[in-house]
């Protein structure tokens, strides 16, 4: 029996489900379901048939093979993690065979084939592509089929024919205001591949630091990054990290404007009199790059020319965004620059000095990205444009003839949940009113890490799993917007990403374990999994590059998985007369625990600096499972609540719904459902 | 005020006077507290005076400073981690001054003099130590000594003199039976610093393994590692990595027995005929080199050589372990060889062959080191024993006038609890009896984790938190024995050792989340709380190489912190009439969520090919929380349970206190002491 899954259909799937549909994420194109497993067991190979290597198979790959022979070599060291199987070291068999036919092995570039067809049966696995890329893709969709069934690990006797539909998938990361070590870069490359993303855009310099090792001006590293810094030997390895990875990778070197970190040690490129300091703080700074002088462009020509060739995709960022024209106005050289060439303003001048670094670009082989703000009249029409600023730009970029990729809606440091960035699609909004061929040129998008709010320990936790969401909307068919669905998948995923290796779910006790200092943790673990973190500009402030990252605020996830699990419960409870016993039992268990919480929170944030603002958010956690188990009450027996006390809460609830340390306390979400059922009912 | 702490008075010290006492261990050998607190905030730093240094002071110490200076950097990476403070690059105060004078700097070195002085007073923190290893161990216990307080990251005011009671102080890994990936190797170096362990035993070679690159015969990791094994490279960057520690690096080729790795690629070596494949199973393999033929001797000679260049320190272990005889036994060369020289039985053979290792060990500068079957008549004199099958053996080998270290009590993989290692100490037992003079050659002892039960992923939570305990009987003044105050220190301990990188907390959830497959792993991790892992020969079964490491005991922690919080406060209601009210609540909550648990495994074991072996000790669990809750009521009501119900009970907890699954429920414990005390006033 084959049970063609229509795709809308999986908006039926609730979570019980799951022995049946896997938690793909992003869904394919098209998945076939039949009966059968194949096992995953200690015996499990890979046989790869590529055609450029003259048709010679050969089993599970050697040490430096080509790109597809270490894709295998990493694919099975991550299943080996995920399963904690041991595999043989020569395959006993060849389970999972890639024909990869015409087999191009160039690395990854902008509009390639990446489709790929994978077909399971219970004797064997079959993976069909024409690129290394389709190949790869696969692969990480094989590791999502992998469940774990009665007789071990196994994946289901599926046919799936899969390619995206944006040939742009991105994470951007800023590794400015928080430098991100190799291995933080590396283990979320790692991470992009299991969701298919496929282009990593590095923000390499910015005020706060500037982060490439250049040999022709070392000044630049040297008095830019606080020694933090990436070795161009680093920079190489994580290319070809990325490359094996089927990610190209983007080097973003922001100008004219967010560059007091070179004017540190190179003031002589400035608009404006130094001497410069490394940004401290956040937010826009006035300095700048001098458009007038001719040895800037010198200079610009020959770091252009080394980063371009420690980065081989052809596409180059060189930011753009958040001139303000201050220094330039004041400045009587660049005033007299703009006179000479008839400049009206500030964006004129822009467009002028992005016009040069189009040409130096070009010498290199390279085409120009830039963030919304380039986008002036006289752009040179091969530049991709990167709207941040809202979904307007894209459009209006695409009707003007330029490409464009949408990040307005996935900037994840706005702390905003996986839903919000889900419902954004760089194809609606105004791009809806673009003719076919406009349309077209709308590349895709990027998720953008900013990283005032986050380092090392805590990026992970900010990126993931949310990411996974938007990379599913820039994968798969449009019509795939269920979110219940996504959620449901996407909490599979999410722990499937830690044997991926990013640490977004491992991070969190030992972050809540050093704010409880050498007390035990557990009241403080109760009321973190019933709050979410805010992000910037939702309630979130970000102070200055070193300010300490280790706050309650930083501990806790953006969306607490446990508290969507009681809203689910508290609908149904909502929804049902009589409510189910378990649902009842389930929900008066967690008010409980809430409840009894706040008596033992006072000893552990006693003479605790960083807990003293946390210690009303835990009076309200208790108080809210007190009203949850009273409103419980209310709906078990059909008699109403006093009105005093109805009055009381909704107060209380509304209060509740506003952010206090910088957090949410998303348990009133479920104690809301039931009080507003309660209202009704009355 | 000075209140001088008496180190036995901190048997007297409970849990919640955390904040007055700070969790050093190993306990040092004085320390003195006073009023007053240093703050540790961004501003902090290092300053190092080193005589060898030429008097000159430096700031915080540049990237490839000496050995000291080095130290300082990983202790400011390691001061962020555990704070999540982000130092300034450049240090704007000298907070922590070390003056190490005179300061050897030539690594570590076996008796070198390893103590320290540390001062801390409101202004500022000292250090004083004539090696740099001195040093190293005082920032160490700067590390333990930091709080979280009312203003911050903050470390009492404390006078400290200390120095090790035993010299030799270690941790050995065996990398054979399951490879060990060098980062592995690297955190857990890292955490041997962190309790001022300072020899690395590393088993490089065994039947299952063979994980050392040799370029002299490179068929030896070729054909006997499975291509898992250390390249030289890697090797001196562990040394070099482990001295910058204060940790010397002992290699240990396991040789004549236990060479059947050695053989896959070297037949000839051998003593019986091949050929050879690299063991699978466990155990006590035959196999075993021919001491007979001077071409073994020979290739013995080039390889130590090629090996002992690889490793500085003036020790190397030959192993010598479990040499069965069969073979030699079966072979006319070698029997017409032990003719010919007169031996007598196979010890005979082996210290034949264990003195022509010496003489070629000698050659390269190195002292010899075996496991205690070496310890034959004429085994040379400046040999080190280590004792593995019982404190006999070390105090035999001291009598005769043989140096030795102590491992019998210390096998990690045994599983035993910490307080059992901890009551193990190298001059108990029958070496009380030996004179001063001989007790000196008991140089200290290694904690042992034998790898057929261990591999990447769970190592470091079967060798940490225990080893913290090893490593504090083997540190501080034999009179430390206090076990409640040890586990309390130790669980503070071990949740630092997180922020020194081993992973031993942190990989518990990520294993429950895979033995969940696509559900939610709460219903488990309830489970495995109350759950204890089972070691080898005490109830556990070691199968092969391959065989996943990916059970339920796997997961499972050794020793449950939660449980024995509820021992103490089951202790505490069983000695007080009437218990408190808090006491009773908190039982009566975990007993209650014992009571419920199992009502939620089976939807989560269902159709798990890795659950079915647990479905009985979850529904033992549920049983064992219903019972706890009766018992509660009858020792708050006072009315006697009925004697039916009390001689089942009695029938349940004597079952309960056996292995299932490999797993102890821990949980019994402390419903046994209530039970216990029922039946008393019964």
């Amino acid at each position: 029996m084959i049970r063609t899954l229509l795709l809308t259909a999986l908006a039926a799937v609730a979570p019980a489900a799951h022995a049946a549909i896997p938690a793909l994420m992003p869904m394919p194109v098209k998945m076939e379901i039949s009966d059968g497993k194949l096992a995953v067991d200690e015996t499990f190979g890979v046989n790869v048939k590529a055609a450029n290597r003259l048709g010679v198979d050969h089993p599970t790959a050697p040490p430096e093979a080509d790109r597809l022979g270490r894709a295998v070599e990493w694919f099975l060291a991550r299943l080996a993690r995920q399963t904690g199987i041991f595999f043989a070291p020569v395959a006993k068999a060849a389970t999972l065979q890639i024909g990869c036919v015409p087999c191009s092995d160039t690395g990854p570039t902008l509009g390639e084939d990446e489709s790929y067809s994978l077909d399971v049966s219970p004797t064997g696995a079959w993976i069909g592509a024409s690129t290394a890329d389709g190949a790869i893709h696969a692969l990480a969709t094989f590791l999502q089929l992998i469940q774990l069934g009665p007789d071990g690990f196994q994946v289901p006797a599926v046919h799936i024919e899969d390619r995206p539909r944006f040939a742009w998938r991105g994470l951007m990361m800023d590794v400015s205001r928080h430098f991100m070590p190799i291995e933080v870069v590396k283990r979320n490359l790692d991470a992009m591949a299991a969701v298919k993303l496929n282009v990593f855009h590095w923000h390499l310099s910015d005020d706060q630091g500037f982060r490439a090792e250049s040999k022709l001006f070392p000044r630049l590293q040297q008095f830019g990054s606080d020694g933090l810094f990436y070795t161009q030997q680093q920079m190489r390895e994580v290319v070809s990290y990325a490359v094996d990875r089927g990610i190209r990778v983007i080097p973003e070197f922001d100008m004219p404007g967010h560059t007091l970190s070179w004017l540190v040690g190179y003031p002589e490129l400035a608009a404006g009199p130094g001497p410069f300091e490394i940004g401290r703080r956040f937010g826009v700074f006035d300095p700048v790059l001098d458009p007038s002088r001719e040895e800037v462009y010198t200079f610009l020509d020959a770091f252009i020319g080394e980063m371009a060739a420690l980065f081989p995709d052809p596409y180059f960022h060189i930011g753009g965004d958040e001139v303000n024209g201050k220094v330039w106005n004041l400045s009587p050289a660049v005033q007299a620059f703009a006179k000479r060439h008839g400049f009206k303003d500030t964006l004129a001048i822009q467009t002028y000095f992005n016009q040069r670094i189009q040409k130096i670009l070009h010498k290199y082989g390279k085409n120009m990205i830039g963030w919304d703000e380039i986008l002036g009249p006289d752009l040179p029409p091969d530049t991709v444009v990167q709207s941040w600023r809202g979904q307007d730009s894209l459009a209006a970029a695409a009707a003007q003839g330029y490409r464009g990729i949408l990040s307005a809606g996935y900037y994840l440091d706005h702390g905003r949940p996986a839903a919000y960035h889900y419902g954004i699609d760089p194809l609606t909004g105004p791009a809806a009113q673009l003719t076919p061929e406009q349309a077209k040129r709308i590349l895709g998008g990027e998720a953008c890490m900013w990283s005032e709010l986050v380092d090392a320990e805590t990026v992970d936790s900010r990126i993931w799993p949310r990411t996974a969401a938007i990379a599913e909307r820039l994968w798969s068919p449009k019509e795939i917007t269920d979110v219940d669905s996504m959620y449901v998948r996407l909490e599979v995923v999410s722990r499937l990403l830690e044997f991926a290796g990013v640490t977004h779910r491992s991070s969190y006790q030992p972050m809540l374990d050093r704010l409880a200092g050498d007390r035990r943790a557990e009241p403080l673990r109760i009321l973190a999994d019933a709050s979410e973190a805010r992000g910037l500009g939702t309630g979130r402030r970000a102070h200055q590059t070193d300010t300490p990252l280790n706050r309650f605020v930083d501990a806790a996830r953006l969306e607490s998985e446990s508290v969507r699990g009681l809203e689910l419960i508290a609908r149904r409870v909502a929804a049902s007369r009589p409510p189910g016993a378990g649902d009842m039992a389930s929900l008066r268990a967690q008010f409980s625990l809430w409840a009894a919480n706040d008596a033992r929170f006072p000893p552990l944030a006693e003479d605790n600096a960083l807990l003293v603002e946390v210690k009303p958010l835990s009076k309200d956690l208790s108080a809210l499972g007190a009203a949850g188990l009273r409103i419980l009450d209310c709906l078990e027996t059909g008699k109403p609540a006093p009105d005093d006390w109805m009055a009381n809460e909704t107060r209380e609830i509304a209060r509740l719904q506003r952010p206090s340390a910088e957090v949410l306390l998303a348990a009133v979400r479920p104690v809301k459902i039931l009080f507003d059922e309660l209202s009704r009912r009355k």
